[in-house]
């Protein structure tokens, strides 16, 4: 073999990673309808699909224990995979949850953490049904697979977006990670003055954002009693743009959103001001806000805007025209994915 | 609440920790059929069982980058799953792997481990349909969730065992042990001599059955051959005593193995001599085997003794007689748990 540069995995990226290192596989099962590349893979069951997604979850880089309840943490774990099989249009039925713990755990914190994860588990009515439990050297690690079912003609992949599609987001996005920025700045007054105490009065919506996602079953079931069924879709854990972006590429078209239509919390809003943040910022970048991003063709734009919270933000373009941001002034900035990154450890 | 006793996870032991964590679980999804507690989860989709089943593997928990290729770690890691799947009778169909990986590793380095992965899915005809990639501040992380499908009346759960029934195993026990004993003993020499070349030949089959171990499909097909469903099966991962142990707590029943009769290859033999161990005790206790333990109805001994590579080792007892190991000079020991245990870390 010739000799190669040795990439780092901080070039490639996390996604070109993952696209290069599934690269060499093949799918010989008849039943797998879609492998890697979309929120969940595809299993076909003759009368319907099932849908599978697995997510890691690591102590020091998608949660810090000093801020992190650990029943919090057990029902975010069960949740944001949950999302996952929201985002193909499925129902979630069962999930394996898989735990490694240092020697400093003891069976009470445990129990706390599996608290969060059974009140997830009864709230989005999905069965526990398997899992691991190891001891680990170092830090806590949560390994979750979801499993759902769906009717086939309701499968909603990222590939699905077509030209002049509405693209539509629920709820509000960047509450999640400015919650995260206050407890970490928290957390660094704490650690200059150990005597310092906490402040987290008053910023109750980005914390819960934050702490407590919910998944957006709400909106799929309103899209069902509007008779909608989206083209494409995604859940927002990277960010707006980031996610919106795999749309894109999935579905081989361009998009132009406008950003005075991006849905902002008022929280949000006054929470950045005190970061002197532009509130687009974590909007566009911030993730883990667990929105559905979706599109749906243009003459489903009365029925689709008639939903409470459900926000046109743009359109599929041509995908030469690329994706691009539209400001206030008219200007249209290229849209780029500096989603929260666990290989750059970005915020 | 009243004030509780904090009680430590080693005091519980894994199997404890998990009926203790999953107690407060209830199932509510109709194609539930099995939940925590068997080889593998069990849903019905009407015309057939699938199973699930996930597996955590932590670097120095589990394996111990010093002496395990990244290629054969990546294989094992799914057979490990795969042999799960078999042990329910099933045929293996998709699986899932996440990889938690600190800076130091290179893309060069993930390419190995994929390709392990690759090949394992190859040989065994499964898809690798899904996953997560991640930083670790620590060690490489990686778990797999495997898939499969059954016939429903092939579904083989530990809980079914017999009185009367044969037990039975498959292939030679302790030899995976040995392997590791070899490979802790060579890291050892080379840690207190770094100019220390590590000396493996002659160990080829203890190695090869710790680093590169393969499931017993040629088994289960032997035995569908025969036209013998077996009543109860486990695959070995803790060690012939623990996994036995399971199957007659799981079915309520005792059981007697014979010491005269437990299969042990003669390489396995000689590295246990030169350990000054007795060779039952890794064929006992060494576990990662990933033979199969099943039972039959005495009317099959014929036909299963005649399979090569099956080898019948005792018989079920009532539950009152409890577990028990028969020596050659008939004295009856009590057979106990000392499998591997990723919680005390015994080697």
């Amino acid at each position: 073999m010739a000799a190669r540069k040795i990439r780092t995995i901080e070039e490639m990226g996390e996604f070109g990673l993952i696209d290069h290192l599934t690269s060499g596989f093949s799918t010989l099962q008849e039943s797998t309808k879609l492998g890697v590349g979309d929120d969940a893979a595809v299993i076909d069951h003759g009368a319907y699909y099932q849908v599978i997604t697995t997510d890691l979850l690591l102590e020091g880089i998608h949660f810090d224990l000093v801020y992190t309840p650990l029943k919090h943490l057990g029902y975010k774990a069960v949740v944001v995979n949950l999302s996952d099989i929201y985002a193909m249009n499925g129902a979630p039925r069962q999930v394996t949850i898989s735990v490694g713990i240092s020697d400093k755990f003891s069976v009470e914190a445990l129990e706390e953490l599996y608290e969060g994860v059974r009140l997830a588990c009864e709230r989005y009515r999905v069965d526990m049904v398997g899992g691991d439990t190891s001891a680990s050297v170092t830090g806590l690690i949560i390994s979750v697979t979801a499993i759902g079912t769906l009717r086939k003609e309701e499968l909603t992949l990222r590939s699905g977006a077509k030209l002049h599609n509405l693209i539509c987001v629920s709820g509000d996005l960047g509450a999640a990670f400015m919650g995260l920025k206050i407890l970490e700045r928290e957390k660094q007054l704490h650690a200059a003055d150990p005597g310092f105490q906490p402040e987290l009065k008053g910023y109750d919506y980005v914390l819960e954002r934050f702490l407590k996602p919910e998944p957006r079953v709400d909106i799929l079931l309103a899209l069902k009693e509007s008779g909608i069924i989206p083209k494409a879709m995604i859940d927002v854990s990277d960010g707006l743009s980031s996610d919106l972006l795999h749309i894109c590429k999935a579905s081989r078209c361009g998009c132009q959103i406008y950003d005075d239509r991006i849905p902002i919390a008022d929280e949000t809003r006054k929470v950045a001001g005190e970061f002197q943040m532009e509130p687009l910022v974590p909007a566009l970048h911030g993730g883990e806000d667990y929105e559905l991003i979706f599109t749906v063709p243009l003459s489903d734009f009365d029925r689709v805007s008639a939903i409470p919270g459900v926000h046109v933000v743009g359109n599929i373009t041509e995908e030469k025209a690329g994706a691009r941001l539209v400001t206030g002034e008219g200007r249209a900035i290229p849209l780029q994915a500096q989603g929260w990154n666990a290989f750059t450890r970005q915020g």
